[in-house]
């Protein structure tokens, strides 16, 4: 194939989005197009000048014998704040609130295209912070580790409520739950986290941070490093066991019998982290 | 802004990425772009010839009133022997193996890229079939469902083994597993399936069948349709309860004294769906 420029910047296009956090060398390029390295230059000026204006991403250029190029999501405060507003008309429907006050929430964590939007947001959030692993725990805040851990470039580590025996070698821990104060139990396969690694805590919802402080916990256990927590959505609550953490929705409040949800931003786009 | 092409294919080529299976009028780029829907078009006569040549997907244009595209995945044959390749390596590595022969699989359903590609394969596999959504089960198939799920543009829905009260009302199923014969029960939901949709079945692993059978007994309570089945690895066994599925990996043998696992390609390069 003889290759064009517009061929080649779509072509590049699709391989960049489809390797975020990854160095590719110029090299890489100027073999697959047999271009020259001016042009395959001149090609990233203007895929990162429109990723740039565009608020796709970052492309980073590195100097040095070869040259290279890595993507990384950047998420501005205009698309957080729209996709804010579209989660917070998801989560209002009235029809979402079960017996109990509880939140029926399997639409929400089920639609990648939503899951998608707030991973990538999460991991713009986190892209300096050299992230290694994205860790959740079974079974609701799974797609959006995934979705996460996909634009981060590293593995999801998903901790259990129980042992399994395709697991191998577990650590177990015990923590209280922090809104009804029973014991629980956690569990993490031995050969799942690395010594010292520096890992994001995403779940889907956080009332009292119970469940997060027992994966804390855990990545004492394993002797790795909390890098950050991140909830998609937080519920209001006085006592909360965790401090530090990033939320996309902040739940206020929910009238059963009123059938109303009242949500707002979370503190995502005050929070520095 | 004032677009040039060179920007245009590039913003395009990530929206249309970020947007399967979604019908794109084409007033949205010539608005966006403020472009002739000559230019427009023109434009996608590039990208989708790229797309086509490099195995990236499928743009169809739509004609009618005003026009539009649809982005679909498509993945070829030789890049799929590609992904099975790179999958049997990981797979065959023999620190794998646990006591009883079982094999240690969070590192590959936990990396986003082996999962977003294998996602991507079965896509394309069911890309033609009107999928609705993609079920599986808690807690291993999750990654790749998602994965799949999001180039196929439909919700994922997740069945439990144990009901939980922020399910709100559910449909409660027993079945037999299918190599060790224990009974187990299943849980979904009411509100997250419709009846009379067409639902692709992906699971990471399946030996006899038993938890694959489960979830289309709960697609019959459901009154939903079975569109197809779909698993990452099938182990070899002789008395299977299902016969029609796609698999991307055959595991053969597992030598647990000798640290050995045999695997090879599953039939997904043979078999019509």
């Amino acid at each position: 194939m003889n290759w064009k420029r517009s061929e080649r910047l779509v072509d590049m296009t699709n391989y960049l989005l489809n390797n975020p956090r990854k160095i590719i060398p110029l090299t890489y390029f100027v073999d697959k197009y047999g271009a020259a390295k001016s042009s395959i230059s001149e090609d990233i000026s203007i895929i990162k000048e429109t990723f740039n204006q565009q608020g796709i991403g970052i492309l980073k250029t590195l100097a040095g014998a070869s040259g290279g190029v890595i993507y990384s999501v950047n998420v501005r405060s205009e698309d957080i704040q729209s996709s804010i507003h579209t989660l917070c008309e998801w989560i209002e429907k009235p029809d979402r609130i079960l017996p109990g006050g509880y939140l029926y929430m399997a639409d929400i964590i089920g639609n990648p295209h939503l899951m998608d939007e707030v991973g990538k947001i999460l991991a713009s959030k986190y892209i300096d912070k050299d992230i290694d692993v994205v860790m959740t725990v079974a079974t609701k805040g799974i797609t959006l580790a995934y979705a996460t851990a996909r634009y981060l470039n590293v593995p999801v580590v998903i901790v259990r409520r129980d042992s399994k025996i395709t697991e191998g070698s577990t650590v177990s821990i015990n923590y209280v739950s922090g809104s009804t104060k029973k014991i629980q139990s956690m569990v993490l396969a031995r050969k799942s986290l690395k010594e010292g690694s520096k890992v994001l805590i995403v779940d889907d919802f956080m009332k009292a941070g119970g469940t997060v402080n027992g994966m804390i916990s855990l990545l004492e256990e394993f002797r790795a490093e909390l890098a950050g927590i991140a909830v998609l959505i937080e519920a209001d609550y006085n006592e909360r066991l965790i401090n530090e953490y990033t939320s996309i929705i902040k739940l206020t409040h929910v009238d059963e019998k009123e059938k109303k949800i009242v949500v707002s931003e979370g503190n995502i786009l005050c929070k520095e982290v």
